[in-house]
């Protein structure tokens, strides 16, 4: 019991001077990616650089306690970022000190909310997200982060909710180009984007391993930072106009709990419940996947108290909400982390980093940040998930389409909520209908085919209607309809047999149905029976009045029907149909 | 085509002289009904008593033009006046001309929702009212109504907007009540009730005929209204205080357009479609029903139309929502009602009694239209199905209780809507831990059980899990989890067989996990491997890449997959498991 809700009594135990050094190596990759990265996805939350590294301390010790992931690494992602900049920049003017108290507080609220949903066992709400709408929601949101970000490339102001005004303001801007900021922001984009895709390949024509040659290409931030930074120092570029990090406060955050503001609460808590569920959705899939390749496995509701504790930690220190973050976690797992304690080791790196390394960012010029941040978003922006879902289904298409379009247009938390409801309609739709078959018996065997598609043996006196789908709310209505017409169009009908293979539910609705199916075919004369019904929904159905009311029979197989009703009617004059329904 | 939009021209061909007999019968008695009912709900609606007159003949009129079925009865119900009286109650005060100009506006908005919804064959969305909900909401609705119609019993003013508010208010009043008023009240309440439960019983008995008895029982009301009026008028009650409908206008109605407001009309705009469903679900039940027990039918989505006429033709003549009421349709058919002209001679009475009879309705009391309307509503309350839905599942009674409980509390609006968003969460819900099963083969046979039910064959290389539901985006990373789960518990699994018989859809969720679960797998050194899926499933992913990036193979029969894995891993030791897993 305390070992599920304390996973690092579990490694703890087994811990040893070789898992040590595995994560130690892993840990000072991973601080070195992590700087550049905290400071980056502060600015773009709208928070001074240093919330950043705050946010990379304590939420990962509280992580590697609270967590089961044996390689995620948490710290401040793009998207947690961009949808926190969306929900505090509603509420407060950024720079202000009650921006920062309600990056906090959404912090801490999102790890409250994440933690009473891992109590509760509710990580399955996690699941309303489908996939469509949480890849055409990263998808907008990189593109969105990106445009914000090329302020900062062009050294101009300007900002906006969604793209058209981002586009729209930085276009009116053009004429204030700071050419530095623009070689400097152009320069370290082009390099990042070259180390990404042929650094790698480079090192490793030289004989290098690829796994050493992939890390070192995922260091290829702090090279251009150390790089403009120097630049930006002796060149004296700032009083050219390059816009830099500035004074950072050197020294750990102290530890405080956000002052309880009921107002600013209530205002940010959607805000905090989609961070919540997008952060845990991203967190729980790398987690699940790393998970997976060493036949490791994660909890999912023990992670949702692991991001909670860790969000509670960055609220309580100084920093924004955090969750488990793709790259990173993937370069601690290549990089050899064998237990949650990789973690704890990079949260003292950045310690370090934050009592020693402040006083040298203050020349970092923020296009270097922008650009750290562009590239890393552009390989979220996945425009061909669009072109196979529309292959797959439209349905889930125009979830998707929805969810891109509402983001860009409306914002990220619109956007994500129309595509969460359209993707629930649009499932709901699309079972409303039902398929279903009039089937008969394929001669000389005991099975039963859709008569439309084979030359199977059929009774005018009998027809068997085979649906496809659980019964309930959302298609009852149009079994009846079905059922209705089918009666209707046969005068000589006697026996309604609903076969019900694929029925794995029937809730009150579709019962009602059932009821007032079997009512109204007995006013026609025609009994209604039922086969093949499920052990689960036959143990339902008995719950009801239904079976005592059925004019009809319940058949164990579809068989027994045919001949228990062939014996009643006298059917014999058996004809061979081919589409005659 | 015509036909199809002006159902009218089916059965105009082919009417003859017994048709016009049986439907001039079944319109003298629905009119002697529908007299005081319009009075009534028009009283409930908040609307002068004239305007339910003004609400009973156009639209009957539309309706047997554009409507499909034989026998519904269309004009102002019960539950929409509720739901005119708290969506108009909002914005404007009773008594005044903006209140019936909101009323009028309202049928308009509902009359366009509907025919736009019958147009775009949207009466699908009828199905999102799940049974419990509708229930539940008409069970409420019923209480609300009666409780409302207190004060007019008392002859006292209290009014609210729930069941608190109201009785809260009718408590406060109780030193005023008027003796003469409670006693007209309390009177014709009983004698109503009596008449509904007794005088058919009784009538029988003196050898009358069952319908006959039943036909003149419902005109009951008739009598009350009448006998009160007289009395009112006799002793000049109103003097003492006794409330009566007053000074009505006499003549027909003009014909307007009403007024365009954009304003007024996006504040009704939700109700308006909440009106158009829940009318709409009322009237096509009644519909269908009667229509099965001639086995005729009725087009739901010509349907909408036919309503949506009738609301158009309301708000053109001053009135107000309409819909197919369920008690007198039910008169209606029984009274032989053959064609929707016995409709349209119903509106000829009803016109008839509105140039003729308003100077006398003068002095008819309040209090007994109040009677009729609580006899009436308290027919529909159904507590009962409270008990029964509890027994069927916990799922549609929690849906319906919260139906139930918000619509008593927070109204009308409010409480339909939580519980339509509750029911579809909970439908989610439901199918988002499917059920499934382990399976092995039955000794000697081609059939595969539940290795936890059954004494059968299993392999420790090979596993088989069969999924009972449809794999959507609900279930999709349940599944996951639940395929994870048994490769990390079973060392020696080589294969791992996914038996999809009742998977009636894969979604692009269901697909993403489907990649993931091939990939991981793959990574951990297991082939994995469908049997029995369905076509249309089956077709849906060979519009993926699934098919060319599956470790495994895709068997048709689960038999199959058992013979060519069990050759592959030369399991020969096949033991017999009971509860092995």
């Amino acid at each position: 019991m305390l070992e599920r809700y304390l996973p690092i009594l579990q490694w703890l135990k087994v811990y040893d001077r070789n898992t040590l050094t595995s994560d130690l190596v892993a840990a000072m990759i991973v601080t070195i990616m992590l700087i550049p990265q905290s400071l980056a996805y502060a600015l773009l939350a709208g928070l001074p650089a240093e919330v950043g590294l705050y946010a990379s301390i304590l939420p990962l010790v509280a992580y590697a306690i609270f967590g089961t992931s044996r390689t995620l690494a948490v710290g401040p992602v793009a998207v947690v970022s961009l949808m926190t900049a969306a929900a505090v920049g509603n509420l407060a003017l950024q720079g202000t000190a009650e921006y920062l108290a309600a990056a906090t507080a959404l912090a801490f609220l999102s790890g409250g909310i994440l933690i009473l949903m891992g109590l509760l066992r509710l990580g399955i709400l996690a699941n309303f997200l489908s996939h469509p709408v949480i890849s055409g929601f990263i998808t907008a949101s990189g593109i969105i982060i990106a445009a914000s970000q090329l302020k900062h490339i062009l050294g101009v102001d300007a900002s906006g909710h969604n793209l058209l005004e981002i586009l729209l303001a930085l276009g009116s801007q053009l004429h204030q180009i700071n050419l530095p900021t623009l070689i400097i922001g152009v320069g370290a984009t082009a390099f990042l984007f070259w180390v990404r895709k042929q650094l790698k390949p480079l090192l490793m024509r030289t004989g290098m391993n690829a796994r050493l040659a992939d890390i070192i290409a995922k260091a290829g931030p702090v090279l251009a930072v150390a790089a403009t930074t120097l630049a930006t120092w002796g060149w004296d570029l700032q009083t050219a106009g390059v816009r830099v990090v500035g004074e950072v406060p050197s020294g750990l955050p102290g530890l405080q709990l956000p002052a309880f503001d009921a107002e600013l609460w209530q205002q940010l808590l959607v805000s905090a419940l989609l961070i919540s569920v997008v952060g845990f959705v991203e967190s729980v899939s790398v987690a699940q996947t790393l998970a997976a390749k060493r036949r490791q496995r994660i909890a999912p509701d023990q992670e949702l108290i692991g991001l909670g504790s860790a969000n509670i930690a960055s609220a309580v220190s100084g920093g924004f909400p955090v969750t488990g973050g793709f790259s990173r976690s993937v370069v601690n797992f290549d990089a050899g982390a064998e237990t949650p304690a990789a973690g704890a080791f990079t949260a003292v790196g950045i310690a370090i980093a934050t009592l020693v390394l402040t006083p040298l960012i203050f020349f970092l010029p923020k296009a270097t940040l922008a650009a750290t941040i562009i590239v890393a978003v552009l390989s979220l922006v996945d425009l061909g998930a669009l072109k196979r879902t529309w292959d797959f289904s439209r349905c889930d298409f125009a979830a998707m389409l929805a969810t891109i379009v509402l983001t860009l247009v409306e914002g990220v938390e619109l956007g994500i909520m129309a595509g969460v409801g359209l993707s629930i309609l649009l499932h709901l739709y699309r079972t409303s209908k039902p398929h279903s078959a009039i089937v008969g018996r394929v001669p000389g065997t005991q099975h039963f085919r859709n008569v439309d598609r084979f030359k199977v043996e059929t009774c005018k006196q009998i027809m068997t209607l085979r649906i496809d789908e659980s019964l309930y709310f959302a298609n009852a209505r149009y079994l009846e309809d079905r059922v209705y017409d089918l009666v209707a169009s046969h005068p000589d009908l006697r026996h309604l047999v609903l076969m019900c293979p694929a029925v794995n539910l029937i809730d009150a609705s579709a019962l009602e149905s059932l009821e007032a199916i079997n009512h109204r075919l007995h006013d026609s004369g025609v009994q209604f029976h039922l086969s093949e019904v499920k052990g689960p929904v036959m143990d339902s159905l008995k719950r009801s009045h239904f079976l005592d009311e059925l004019s009809g029979q319940v058949f164990m197989s579809q068989y027994e029907a045919w001949e228990a009703l062939g014996r009643l009617t006298g059917c014999n004059h058996r004809e061979h149909a081919k589409a005659s329904v």
